[in-house]
């Protein structure tokens, strides 16, 4: 019997385990994607004490911390979780099952969609979500980037290091990303930002060619990243009967605790980091979290 | 004129100065001794990413973060803010004054001392102020924990699965913590609290070896957890009109606003993390800071 399963190795993930370790807690953290997004950012530069870092050294930073200490690390998928009738939890990977007293959700969030023809056609052979995993196979191509975020900004920047041209198409007027990183997309000669428009399909033969718009223009594309966004994962939190906002993401308290007794919450899938989806915010939600089980476990009889 | 002046230079206002000029804030930082109580962990093993690292070193890389980035660092002392009819700010500080649409309290506390012989002498050689941050270095040894309240017999217990013997030394004759915690440290078989006694003095060589009390008694012990509470910088707040609860810790929203428009607080010095006073929590603290600032300055005309 755990005192805390841990589900998702996202940074809130981690951070709570380490917690917990050193709490000496008997913990367990469940996740097939070890660091999570975190793996997929070209470069962090906000992370406190890392000037410049890849997202995948910055992973591997906390996957040796988590792995000098005394947490069970399954690198497995979750199947369900069911509730025990003494109370605590069965957690039900792949391949076998753990109970547990306490849960923390720190499931993340997936990727939005477009929804467009050709979105799913063309997966792997042009179309992408992750700029950092397959930018590379666009060296000296034309490529496009959707949407006008941080992240379609950031990606665009990195494109526009290996592609030979980059248009990043945006549906608003204004690109809502940080300042530094418009100002950075604008005056980059390599890319074009083409505002007011919004796909209508992905076409292509055996392999991306071209991206239709709604302005009625078709921009010539050897790949199209779609970077519109993120919706946290909602099919644990029906199970368990865990309160969510019309979104889906997980209602929390300060103290990182969820409506149903046991079960917490920390990280991008909460309500509480909606706005600013940070790495170190979700680093705090998890050490918080674990803090709250902490008192908790105290004060079972 | 600053978008932003940040009044402290621990984690919290380090981290929202980072934030601050990816933002393309102009911004200042105001704070005479940078990395505040970090510098003084002997050893930080719970900031994601380092399994164990010195505070002085991981200050270090704070700062040489925060000195990469177009940010004004000021290591003074603060002399007083002050309200402008414009409904800025104006920053004084020794040597100069500068003036700021808006600011961010990240003072942090001060720690109350016993104001004993070797209590400073073995400060990170068994003294500490902290046991979430330092419990994990007293495995299987004896400590003592000075105090009454909620945090020195949370302490207490936290200890008592880690160490092999705590000794709770209060003053009073009865513990003040909530009743909860108070029998959970009664039962436990690993704590012995020491009522009507206070300490005298902290007792060594290279390390701490044992506690004098005012009962004329001398406790063998390896470290010396000093949990009697923490006091707030509260004359800015006074100053400025800024709402504290009854020990002087600032009011603040999920947005870290103050009730004082164009103030804003993060880390230790806040109501938000009085419990878990931690550096990942006050870094992330200052980035949801500055992102406020960053969506409120957005708004200005």
């Amino acid at each position: 019997m755990y005192d805390l399963a841990i589900i998702g190795a996202g940074p809130a993930g981690m951070s709570a385990a380490v917690y917990a370790a050193r709490y000496k807690m008997k913990v367990a953290i469940v996740g097939a994607n070890p660091g999570g997004y975190v793996n997929d950012a070209h470069l962090v530069e906000n992370w406190l004490g890392e000037v410049s870092i890849p997202g995948i050294e910055l992973v591997e930073k906390f996957k040796k911390h988590v792995k000098s200490l005394d947490i069970d690390q399954f690198t497995t998928s979750l199947r369900g979780i069911q509730k025990n009738k003494d109370g605590s939890f069965k957690i039900i990977k792949d391949g076998e099952s753990l109970d547990t007293k306490r849960v923390l959700l720190a499931v993340g969030t997936e990727r939005n969609k477009l929804g467009v023809k050709g979105e799913n056609e063309f997966l792997g052979k042009g179309v992408s979500y992750c700029v950092t995993c397959d930018a590379f196979f666009f060296k000296n191509k034309v490529v496009t980037v959707v949407g006008g975020s941080d992240s379609a900004c950031t990606g665009s920047l990195m494109l526009a290091d290996i592609a030979s041209k980059v248009y990043l198409v945006y549906r608003q007027g204004e690109l809502r990303a940080e300042p530094s990183w418009v100002e950075d997309v604008k005056i980059n000669p390599k890319i074009e930002v083409i505002y007011n428009a919004a796909p209508t399909e992905i076409v292509g033969d055996t392999k991306v060619t071209g991206i239709k718009l709604d302005n009625g223009k078709e921009l010539k594309t050897d790949g199209v990243f779609i970077e519109i966004g993120t919706t946290p994962g909602a099919a644990i939190t029906a199970q368990l009967g865990v309160k969510t906002d019309d979104k889906g993401y997980i209602l929390v308290n300060d103290a990182q605790e969820t409506n149903v007794p046991g079960i917490y919450a920390a990280g991008d899938v909460t309500t509480k980091n909606e706005k600013l989806k940070q790495i170190i915010v979700a680093a705090a939600e998890g050490a918080v979290a674990t803090y709250s089980v902490f008192l908790a476990k105290k004060s079972d009889k």
